[in-house]
């Protein structure tokens, strides 16, 4: 057990984070980018599976690159953004589980059960999706997660040369404008969605 | 943008946390379990969908009940948790988009689409167990998610009333007895998973 964070951090992480459209001019480095890795690579995933694959786009190219596969508002966006971020999934993450789970034969229970793989590929990545916004929000930085894009054609162009690798989701990165923000979307009481036995 | 967390933050919500076995005696509260969810909530699905749908099990009958939809040694686990949570995801969700996402027609983007309903109630419920995870960790609480389970007779036990919200995890909660921990898996470095353009 971990100390608790203390109010300022719960804002930071949660409470006064917010989606962002756009960002100011200032950069994003690389090394943000590995320091948001080597925090978010710490979340768990089932059997440290961890199929989480990221590509980090800074340059202009591949920011366009990306925004020529999305749909609606979102190639702006991700054009005018500091960074963006293809999440992507790791469909024969099993072959890398001897080294990451060393404890047990986890490649085993993988092994001819693509669809098996598919299902774990794709809850697992989508926690090291939400590890990657936590994470950067944690060291100062904003995102803009969006699932509006032409999946074959990231697949395409950021992991044609793996075709086990699919995009799971896209993301903009930078520090966020606050004048480009909405109101925020409501959010449920406790008793709506939720149960205790 | 928020204020940096500081390395302590750090360590509890990412560097120092960890996947727990087993816990202390104490008890897990309905207070502490609200406060996790005013924290969860917070953040982001698309189109603020909200698919999760959480059942706390705090009570032994509950456990128990829970217990006996688990493989392996996660029984015994789930049994002697101070609580158990299953993270459940509603394929309706789009049901509840008029009122959570009132920007837009949101729900008319998924009517007629059940195949697309259920990929993004998996991606953004997956979300929301990452930030359920983090949440845990942030008010000084951890967690032992696991999906060695049978879904079937998870859904039956837990949302059998409503048969369009499925298990995606579950997890047991309490505070972290270091005993009952292993070493740590290996974590990658940044140039295995990675690729920055």
């Amino acid at each position: 057990m971990g100390k608790p964070l203390d109010e300022a951090g719960l804002d930071t992480i949660f409470r006064t984070a917010r989606t962002y459209n756009g960002y100011t001019d200032q950069p994003v480095t690389e090394a943000e980018i590995r320091r948001i890795y080597d925090l978010l690579k710490m979340g768990p995933t089932s059997a440290n599976q961890q199929p989480g694959r990221f590509v980090w786009c800074l340059s202009q190219e591949a920011k366009d690159t990306l925004a020529d596969c999305a749909g609606g508002n979102n190639p702006d966006k991700i054009r005018a953004a500091p960074a963006a971020v293809v999440i992507g999934m790791d469909e024969d993450f099993h072959e890398e589980l001897p080294w990451l789970f060393p404890h047990a034969d986890a490649k085993s229970w993988f092994d001819g059960d693509p669809e098996g793989r598919k299902e774990h590929a794709f809850r697992n990545s989508s926690l090291q999706g939400a590890y990657f916004i936590i994470a950067a929000r944690a060291v100062g930085l904003d995102t803009g997660p969006m699932s509006g894009f032409d999946h074959d054609k990231v697949n395409a162009a950021f992991f044609g040369d793996n075709p086990k690798v699919k995009a799971n989701f896209i993301s903009t990165l930078g520090h966020g404008d606050p004048s480009t923000i909405f109101d925020r979307s409501p959010r449920p009481d406790f008793d709506k969605f939720n149960t205790v036995r």
